[in-house]
């Protein structure tokens, strides 16, 4: 079964008639065509009987075939006369979870009798779970990713600053192939680290500092991300403490990763072993994120979730421990589960490293 | 009169009786406080009184003090029926146009009697025209940017790829004091060139190309943005005729531009000089956009767009002809409208340059 084919099943199985899909890196996963539409309107139409509209503006350029009806419109035409057009038959319509509302009201407006809903869940669903020619890009992407954290690491002990190991990462990367970062790296020293959201800034370390290295790149349109934490020339009694706590969160939520397994207890063995060591409250976020062309896609390993993970399945393990102006501590590998546990894509040691 | 008080006059002129705002731009405008809320809900609620409220999720960081109440949520909070109790009075509210559907498509559902419209208007009109102190950080992000297209242009010079230029532009803005790209820099060799959206590759230059350099970056939290474009080596009588049209239609515009003209009319003296030249259908976009802290803000250079300029506003001038499988040529720079015409923010010359 193709990917379309994959999505319209559950379409029709939710009794949902159409879905708009804006959503670039899902059309490119369904179309095998990438385009980067700005603000213009970019909307591929799927009806549950498979056809396929895209809509396009004519200043986007096609230089190869695909398997869609193309529907191109200038810019100051009516974009939502000419999507309502194509949408009479439609009662239930299915809207990408990130189409602004900039598209969105004028249609529901236009359209008042359709019932909207998330229509990108169909696609997402599909999306988690990775056919084996993504695996093998994703394993290569993050096979970089530890040559570039060997990389960032060896920087940070020659006293580069936050925002020099960030711009020199981006050269490493390109230099390995990799066409971009996946996300702005986080390069974070001392009580930085202690923001799990720290912008990178001309911060250098100081002796005794946690330094926080979260980066990715993406490789053949497919995203790494890991995480490590070294520090810098010493390390306190209480540092040494919360990172062998974090280090034991990720291997145990690692060690019960296989099929059947649900991503909330995957979650909760974690956070356990947090929480068993007096740190639960600092641990201020989920485990982990699914990866893939995007860097966050559709599926946490959250206390919410509680789907069962199939093989295929690409996601991160990202304990961490933030201790407010002192200190922050987070391991994140990306995992992928097989038929009878999982391989843990990042090889970079996670033994505690301290730098000089 | 502060920015809120801009905001709220509005508002309540077109009868709306609160906003959701929730780009992170608008609400550092407004508040001044900088978020990256990543995919977490992340609004601020603006009532015609004048009262703000800011839903903020327990892992984002508040270092400072903001100018309105905090509202913090959990991951695992019902946050529709958080926003929704602030909502108990509102007959007709505002959202975000970039609002995501993921939001929105449940607030209606919960709040089936608010009728929801375009609500970043109100705060897009107040920010078309930067005050005293964004100008002068603009002029000064545009200065970086005349050097940076200086370093790119002898990059290209020295027989680097486009990927290769990108990347050491980065290092060169971060050496100046800018913090990042305000977009990926669009450096085009040849035919390349003649898309006007080419995502940079390992492209190398070969005799005759065109070559455009689309850069920028953000200094201070503003976005500079300038296009030029030179040849390599040599140049095609084609070529020239066509350098030659797009500089005029970039002069032509420019010379027009003092309060109470209209955008549209901008537009229209830029094209016309392309269309008398026969290249009319190879200008294929807007002429130009309104930019600040995003690199596209609302507002554009173009027929669709008959408000009258005031001083204060910083807008785009690109003209572009785009001839496929042969060149491209696109020249742009930012202007700020003053009492009694425009200061062209970019002072890199537009004269037809070959290099070698």
């Amino acid at each position: 079964m193709n990917r379309v084919e994959k999505v319209t099943r559950i379409m029709n199985s939710e009794g949902v008639d159409a879905c708009l899909i804006s959503d670039m890196y899902a059309i490119d996963y369904l179309l095998g065509y990438k385009n980067h539409p700005g603000e213009r309107l970019y909307v591929l139409l799927i009806k549950k009987d498979g056809s396929l509209t895209l809509f396009l503006n004519k200043m986007f350029f096609v230089d190869q075939p695909i398997d869609a009806s193309l529907v191109w419109y200038s810019d100051n035409e009516d974009k939502t006369a000419l999507l309502a057009s194509y949408l009479e038959d439609v009662l239930v319509l299915g809207v990408d979870k990130s189409w602004p509302a900039r598209f969105l009201l004028p249609l529901q407006k236009q359209c008042s009798k359709i019932e909207f809903v998330d229509g990108s869940i169909f696609i997402d669903c599909v999306r988690m779970v990775k056919d084996i020619d993504e695996q093998v890009v994703m394993q290569e992407a993050s096979k970089i990713n530890d040559q570039a954290m060997h990389h960032a690491i060896s920087l940070c002990a020659k006293d580069y600053n936050e925002k020099q190991v960030s711009s020199e990462l981006l050269s490493f990367y390109t230099e390995k192939g990799a066409s971009e970062f996946s996300f702005s790296p986080i390069v974070a020293f001392g009580k930085n680290a202690a923001n799990p959201h720290h912008v990178t800034d001309e911060s250098l370390p100081q002796v005794g500092d946690s330094i926080i290295l979260d980066i990715g790149c993406v490789f053949m349109d497919y995203c790494s991300d890991m995480t490590r934490t070294v520090f810098y020339k010493e390390v306190s009694e209480e540092a040494r403490v919360v990172y062998e706590t974090v280090k034991q969160a990720n291997l145990a939520a690692i060690a019960m990763i296989k099929p059947g397994v649900k991503l909330c207890d995957i979650d909760k063995a974690a956070r356990d072993v947090i929480e068993e060591a007096g740190y639960g409250k600092y641990f201020t976020h989920r485990l982990g994120h699914f990866i893939g062309r995007e860097c966050h896609e559709f599926g946490d390993v959250a206390s919410t979730f509680d789907i069962e993970v199939v093989p295929g399945m690409i996601f991160s393990i990202e304990p961490g421990i933030y201790l407010q102006d002192n200190l922050g501590v987070r391991i994140e590998d990306l995992v992928m589960v097989t038929p009878d546990g999982c391989i843990v894509l990042n090889e970079y040691p996670k033994d505690l490293l301290i730098i000089s």
